[in-house]
């Protein structure tokens, strides 16, 4: 039976064992194959992560980041918020893809002695390794049929916001702050908090 | 004159070598001392990144993560749009403290020869191997002094989302959802794309 190999660096980034980092990081591999690329160094692909906040298995993200190289610090993987295992993978001029955990594979984990500790709160790390290691193999001897359902997403079309180096002083506290997030007040440039304006409110864009 | 040590893979999992990641490592690691604590293994730390989008220096952000163990998959990292070089790290039961990377060491690095390139357009893994390493070099051998403002929080509060396993499949596209985003359209339980409701709808918590 053949394995897929993780690198240990990427577990020692993660800080610990647990199936949904190798899920993640074989979701990117398969995303670089089926676009025909490697892992991108700097700001080639971008991922649009179906997680959302407070639900487990977000852990998958880390395993994305890890193999594509789509990093959070470089701004490459962003959330959707819809709660489900699955991403989109966009390469400027290769394409699109989306890759869904499929629910059969899910349900496969489910019963796994690792979810009783997890769902009895016990965190990852604490969890016996022959437990963890045992899940882990689930993941790392399947096939990529029995994981995922890909979808090639020729229509995808993806403008990212245009960046800038331009950043200036906060004329209240003194800091220097990225152009795009200053505000005014009192006829002052000042950084986000010195503004005191209400942080829950809401711009939207012009209708087109 | 001492030089700080980042891990190799650290470099590996950011995927080219630049000085910002270098920074974020060092807060971090210096965030990490100032709480007594080491690196998270499950989902003890939670980062605050002042960070936005459309601006440079965010892989001081991956940094953060590979240093505190505080990772985006894990969902312990979010930005706060404040388009500040700083991050707030807080760890439960240990306190809260903000580090900024000080305008001073900014405007050190400013004129190196790495940010000549950046600035034509020219990606961090093009950049000759020698400048990268010297700008870097510049970051190692720094003083955390020279570095970071460093500012303990003592009445920083937080409460973070209260998390649940719960999913269930969309009555459309059959996909699993976690309950949090299931919506219901035409009395079925459907997912966020399958509810076709207007995804940049606000809703807003009641005022207390």
């Amino acid at each position: 039976m053949k394995k897929f190999n993780i690198p240990e660096w990427a577990y020692e980034f993660h800080g610990h064992k647990c199936p949904f980092m190798p899920i993640g990081f074989r979701m990117g591999k398969l995303a670089m194959e089926k676009l025909g690329v490697s892992q991108s160094l700097n700001h080639e692909m971008h991922v649009f992560s179906e997680m959302g906040i407070a639900h487990p298995q977000g852990c998958m993200q880390d395993g994305i980041m890890a193999s594509t190289g789509a990093t959070f610090g470089k701004g490459m993987i962003e959330k959707l918020y819809y709660g489900k295992v699955a991403a989109t993978f966009w390469y400027p001029s290769k394409g699109a893809v989306r890759i869904f955990l499929k629910n059969e594979f899910a349900d496969k984990l489910t019963p796994h002695e690792f979810f009783k500790y997890r769902k009895q709160g016990v965190e990852p790390s604490e969890i016996p390794e022959d437990v963890r290691q045992d899940i882990i193999n689930m993941v790392l001897i399947a096939s990529e049929k029995e994981l995922f359902t890909v979808k090639m997403l020729p229509d995808f079309d993806y403008k990212p916001v245009k960046g800038s180096f331009l950043k200036s002083k906060c004329e209240q506290c003194g800091e220097y702050v990225f152009e795009r997030y200053l505000r005014v007040r009192e006829g002052k440039k000042v950084c986000i908090p010195c503004s005191e304006h209400n942080n829950s409110e809401v711009t939207m864009p012009r209708p087109k």
